[in-house]
């Protein structure tokens, strides 16, 4: 079914399918598996489900003088057909459309083939954004290209004519209960056509919004193509005069009539409009026809409710460019090499060994970072939701427990990362070191979550994960002066968790435990104390960078103390457990439970380089009971009587189960769902744990769940769409690769956990990115790194042989190379007498040989 | 596929499946294919897609000392499975259910089969409304009907317990954006355990609303099984408490613990209530365990639009019944014998040897009887949409020329048609005959139909279908007061017809003329026309009746002129045309098109006895030329720019097409749609023609579209839900069988199209129904007629055997009747010295043989 290493291919009936387009804090629009455009959220609100009216391509192609055919350019319609008054001409559903579609998503590549056989050619759409990591900006463009790339395969020439057709929604579109285009905020709406020596197109704009309104806004629809007709406005008609009198005029010569029309649109009307490429193909000639959509609606409220009444914030793409057009004038000189950078990630990421589900797993969770759970500002402030509503943001501010899982964005977009740390310990920290695990600093609003006026608990976990993502940053970066910032709120967070989470100062938690659960633990609990381990263990090593011993002893103190303790009181003999006398004494607790999540901690301590938190048995078969108990193949007699995500004959990793009994009569809610943040979390650590078959188990079935038909594979839902949580899933790449990274040691290192004789994988390191490779042999490894973006110094070159390395030979782009090996024990370290500078391009090759002896 | 005459089943699969319950003007609960409860519309307004948390039913069974196994009884959840924070608890999707459901719906009975390995026990769900045709009282009854019937597969005792849970919703429910129970107009509610002699259960009802109140009001679950076990409310907790509670209690031994609350919810909140029958079942045993909902909500607000500060009307039904709990308790005496009833109509219905797409056409369009399309008030007026929006009715006031296509309710109840005869011609029609299409005299608002502020055109087809249904009325009741009472509005209206429509006065309507199309058509056209003449046709008749030879002499007379004129004017040699010098003149008409409707006025002809309105040859051939040009088989290269009802590979009947060209540049609205209801007008009149496999094709083409996966079989759906036209579908029974009563004369004839042979059917006359039958050998032709409910007096009884009949035999019951042949060209009509009065179980049987001659 599905071709090793490639992805999913989609029909028209997966109807789930909707593939976001877009820019980083610029809203989308998603492609379905029919090759239509649904899901507008390029307003600065989320809208699943929410169509622009009358807005889709078409194809019209004629030979000599046979009947000229003309077709929607998208897939058959899907059932089920149940609207209460059909489907309005505004969907043009009522049109002839393609007998086929062939929908194949490889994040940020949207592909679609079309088939039908009364036209003489073959069809395929290529949609994305610019998506280049490491660079944000260019990754930020409100913008997506499509491509449509044609096949004459008939024996005669073919005149065509390819039109894309937009409906003016600045201000706002709304309908009526019959399903009519309704005011909303349209009016005074007006297509502007704008013609340039390379780009020619329309330029959709109001005249009724001043550029300080909310409602503000333009949207360009735009081609390099050099011939081109334009209907600038639709017929202002009654009833459904519209689509007849376009799809009339369209299909007839394949020339658009232009009405004529000189005025604005009436208050509470809008226009559509429609650019069409206009040309010929010869026998078996192919061509590719662009259109560069672009949108510019700068304005949005500085408020997690999307209160209209908030002040307004500017977004952060508002900066840099001043319109659409503006931006389509843009991708005009830089889209060539921005479309490179894109397909050069594209090839590093998707010309891995790694199994295809694995690829799906971290392609698909790059979407939130891209959706409408991000916005970016324009004053650099970055910001996410936990996840959408289907028309608002979901749960606000940074949401401090639940980003703590997601690793995607900073190894993508480090500098974004280290923007939420600033905020998190400079502005959400308070002096006693509580801090708001929801930016309502930041906000000015404090969320109290239902427990009437007193201050919400300040959340362990987050706080914990946000202590670790500082240390995390920092290897990323090696950026001393944003450390240097953030450390003093990062001494205090750490200081107020030993202070008020520890009561009998044992270094072990056991106070009132708020967490990613949204409900508090009480007493000694896995999952609050080994995140807080950790968290003493990067303090630790933080403190050695900024030269203060002292703390570092203290926090080591302090681990070695708690991690004793811990083990002693959490283990049951085969994993860790909650302490409590009375499992029932407080609600909400899971006691005896074997939680999915009882060793995150652990997780980031394998992340960073941290090292065992827990005694190294234990921690395995811990993990492997999570994975023995939690993981269900089949959720037919499953009880589950919290949220459901999960079901029929589906497999998933439950939360908490009881496997010894002890189930409290009201368990922590949650502890019966299934959530694939944390499934990939837990498939990640039974990686680094040695646990492969059971990792690749839990990911292959979170992506099976997603097939288009029961959910859609770009968008993992738990409190909301396109979840930050699902951006655990890169932890994969990082326990699958082996991958370590220090930028301010210049280290590098690769231990390739699978297919250790043939691997090739993405890596992202800091300043650069691109392919590590490598290949070994009975007595040799030799392995590479080829740089795809950016500059990467290097000082070390860490490899792990199944066997002590005797001899090493390096080479840059075939120059060889001076290099040593540091050490070859537990792992061959590799040092380079200078410190390499790789740039753009740059491959390094490096080849391990064996001892002669029979060691291995 | 299907089995002959039996009717289709579904599976689980069949998301779109929902069968209303409920009665006339009481609202509904569908089942879904599933057995799930859905689109809760019993407040008083359409609510499609409404769910009531925490409702559903669920059975637990153990046997001996085995572990008791407890499931939703409800197939497997469908996808997809696509909301963004999953299922919320109160949906139950969480909780194990059926593996297998399978639906079968013959209305008005729903059955769904359970199956699941699980269980030691096989569960059956019978679930219906009361439905007593001719009787809308015994028809109306704000009830749904559970039956669970037990059979216990096993060769052990079983313990069971059934649970039914039932949200009390009074005041109503909401919710907030995580899809957690919001306020509503919730409060103060309370639910009360009451145990009769003969019933016992729980009557939900709130202490927030007086009696007057639009929110007033109160539901039941109840049961007349002995054995009962109940808990009166979920407990009142946070989270999810609710549903775990419920479920562990449930679960653990089958008997519910009550919580103990003696207070009503807190404003804002409600709780949910469960009622379970508890028993034991010997091995193979079979057992029945009946529920009983009833609801009681008498107030509804007096106005087309849901306004909620309109004045309120009280529900029928509240004249009758004072709470939920007396209406079950009135079913404890009655539902024997209401049910005895509807099984024998059912019977009567489905034992036809009609092809079971036909059966499928005649009873899901019983649906809009009781749907939310109609209502009925407690002062007896009776009032329909023409039909609804998921959330609101759409199109209001008894729309005329809609409604005329309508012919299930004029059979079926015909005293609520009269009714509406009485509100158009005494109460909305003026003094110059102008006919208010849409009852506006009565509700104090004039619709206008967005126009600006003047009057709105009276609609010629709508006037003219109410003259014709007067005639209707009149044959079915022999009611002479009411057709007194409304005969002078009759006259008014046609006279208004001659004068304003029949501009140069030839009898052929050609001034603006507004349809059913909601736009005007000029010039002489077939719609209008055919319609005018059989409205003057059936005034003629009238005028006869009511002893105004005059008159009658003037409608023929101008019945005579105008046929002449209109087959001259009209008939382009094929089909009927509008004429119109330039048909881009005007916007939206149809000129040389082939309308579907064009003989709509020669279908009431047919349906009534009226005769040919136009050349015999020239009907047949224009109904034939409406089948072979309008009906498609495949829509995938169908351009239709307006609402799309049919696509893909669907077949259908176009409302118009162009087969000789002069398509309009803007043909009227709607010409390119396909609606079920024309289909169905279109296909009786093929069958009255002759064309039998082209009328059952177009019927056969609906009904397959109506699949459960693409559509609700039960909802034909055209502008809204429950759409009233398709109600025409009635006319293929009266088509098939040939089916005459005329009440005044006692005389009723058959005259079947199909299975001359064999064929048996359902009729309903006036003041009885009951079942026909004929069988037919070479000389001989046996009838009879059963009667299942009221009484019928007839004096005539008409039959069309292949061949004139030479002698007659009769008798009642088997006891000999005498009885002669009154004529026996063009069929045999046989009259009864004394006027039969049969009453219901009556068998009349007639036997015909043939000249001894050669003649056929």
């Amino acid at each position: 079914m599905r071709p090793s290493n490639g992805v999913r291919t989609f029909s028209a009936q997966d109807t789930q399918v909707a593939f976001p387009l877009g820019g980083i804090g610029t809203g989308n629009v998603s492609v379905g598996a029919r090759g239509d455009l649904r899901d507008w959220e390029i307003f600065n609100r989320p809208g699943k489900g929410a169509m622009l009216p009358n807005t889709f391509f078409a194809l019209r192609t004629k030979i000599g003088n046979n009947l000229a055919v003309a077709r929607v350019l998208e897939g058959p319609v899907q059932p089920p057909h149940n609207l209460s008054h059909g489907y309005h001409p505004w969907t043009a559903m009522g049109l002839p459309r393609f007998a086929e579609a062939t929908f194949r998503g490889e994040y940020p590549f949207a592909r679609v083939d079309f088939a039908d056989d009364a036209l003489p050619v073959h069809v395929q759409l290529e949609a994305f954004t610019p998506f280049v990591p490491l660079d944000p900006d260019k990754s930020g463009l409100p913008c997506a290209i499509f491509t449509y790339t044609l096949v004459n395969l008939s024996s005669e020439v073919v005149q065509l004519t390819i039109a894309g057709s937009l409906f003016n929604a600045v201000g706002g579109v709304a309908f009526d209960a019959f399903g009519n285009i309704a005011a909303g905020g349209l009016g005074l709406n007006i297509n502007d056509l704008r013609e340039e020596a390379d780009l020619r197109g329309l330029h959709l704009r109001s005249e009724q919004y001043a550029p300080g309104s909310l409602l503000y806004g333009d949207m360009s629809l735009a081609t390099t193509h050099p011939n081109v007709t334009v209907k600038q406005a639709w017929l202002r008609g009654a009833w459904y005069d519209f689509l007849q009198e376009f799809w009339d005029d369209f299909s007839a010569d394949g020339l658009l009539t232009d009405l004529g029309y000189s005025s604005p649109s009436d208050i509470g009307k809008s226009d559509t409009c429609t650019l069409g490429l206009v040309d010929t193909l010869a026998p078996g000639e192919q061509k590719a026809y662009p259109f560069l959509l672009t949108w510019f609606f700068p304005n949005r409220t500085n408020s997690w409710d999307n209160n209209p009444g908030a002040p307004l914030v500017r977004n952060h793409y508002a900066g840099q460019f001043s319109s659409s057009w503006d931006i389509a004038r843009y991708l005009v000189g830089h889209l060539p090499s921005l479309e490179a950078d894109t397909r050069r990630f594209h090839a590093a990421l998707f010309g891995s060994t790694l199994p295809d589900y694995v690829l799906d797993a971290l392609s698909a969770n790059i979407v939130p970072v891209r959706s409408t759970t991000c916005f970016w500002l324009e004053d650099g402030r970055f910001f996410g939701f936990e996840g959408c509503f289907d028309k608002a943001g979901c749960c606000e501010g940074n949401c401090t427990h639940v980003w703590s899982y997601a690793q995607t964005l900073a190894y993508l977009f480090p500098s974004l990362e280290r923007e939420m740390r600033r905020i998190e310990f400079i502005v959400e920290t308070e002096p006693s070191g509580y801090m708001y695990f929801r930016t309502h600093q930041t906000f000015g609003s404090r969320f109290v979550w239902g427990w009437g006026d007193r201050e919400p608990e300040a959340a362990v976990d987050g706080q914990m994960g946000s202590i670790l993502r500082v240390y995390r940053e920092w290897l990323l970066s090696g950026d001393r002066a944003w450390l240097e910032a953030v450390w003093p709120g990062v001494k205090r967070a750490i200081a107020y968790a030993a202070t008020r989470w520890d009561t009998d100062r044992d270094n072990v938690l056991d106070g009132r435990q708020h967490n990613t659960y949204d409900i508090d633990f009480y007493g000694p609990n896995p999952l609050c104390t080994v995140y807080y381990l950790a968290a003493l263990r990067a303090v630790e090593e933080l403190a050695h960078i900024m030269s203060e011993p002292e703390l570092a002893q203290r926090a080591r103190a302090a681990f070695d103390a708690g991690s004793r303790r811990a083990d002693e009181l959490l283990w049951n003999g085969e994993y860790f457990v909650q302490r409590l006398d009375d499992v029932n004494a407080y609600k909400y607790q899971h006691g005896d439970g074997c939680l999915s999540d009882q060793l995150l901690g652990q997780l980031y301590a394998r992340l960073l380089g941290l090292g065992d938190l827990l005694p190294e048995e234990h921690v395995r078969s811990a993990v492997g009971s999570v994975f023995a108990h939690n993981f269900k193949r089949d959720f037919r007699d499953h009880v589950n009587c919290q949220r459901t995500y999960v079901l029929n004959d589906e497999a998933g990793l439950l939360l908490c189960t009881w496997p010894r009994g002890g189930r409290p009569s009201l368990p922590f809610v949650y502890s019966d769902e299934v959530w694939t943040g944390i499934e990939y979390q837990v498939a990640a650590h039974l990686i680094y744990e040695g646990l492969m078959e059971e990792g690749l188990q839990i990911v292959k079935a979170v992506r099976d769940r997603h097939d288009g038909v029961r959910r859609n594979p770009w968008d993992e839902v738990e409190c909301g769409h396109h979840y930050a949580r699902s951006m655990s899933s890169w932890a994969l790449l990082l326990a699958l690769s082996g991958f370590h990274y220090d930028a301010a040691l210049g280290s590098i290192a690769f231990a390739p956990a699978v297919q250790k004789d043939a691997f090739r994988c993405f890596f992202s390191a800091g300043t650069g990115w691109g392919s590590f490779g490598q290949q070994s042999e009975q007595d040799m490894l030799s392995a590479s790194l080829t740089l795809g973006y950016g500059h990467l110094e290097l000082q070390r070159f860490g490899l792990q042989p199944a066997w002590v390395a005797r001899t090493v030979r390096a080479n840059i782009n075939g120059k060889p190379l001076p290099a040593r090996l540091e050490h070859s024990d537990g792992g061959a370290q590799i040092g380079f007498e200078q410190p390499l500078k790789l740039i753009a391009g740059d491959r390094l090759e490096v080849a391990l040989t064996r001892l002669s002896t029979n060691e291995s």
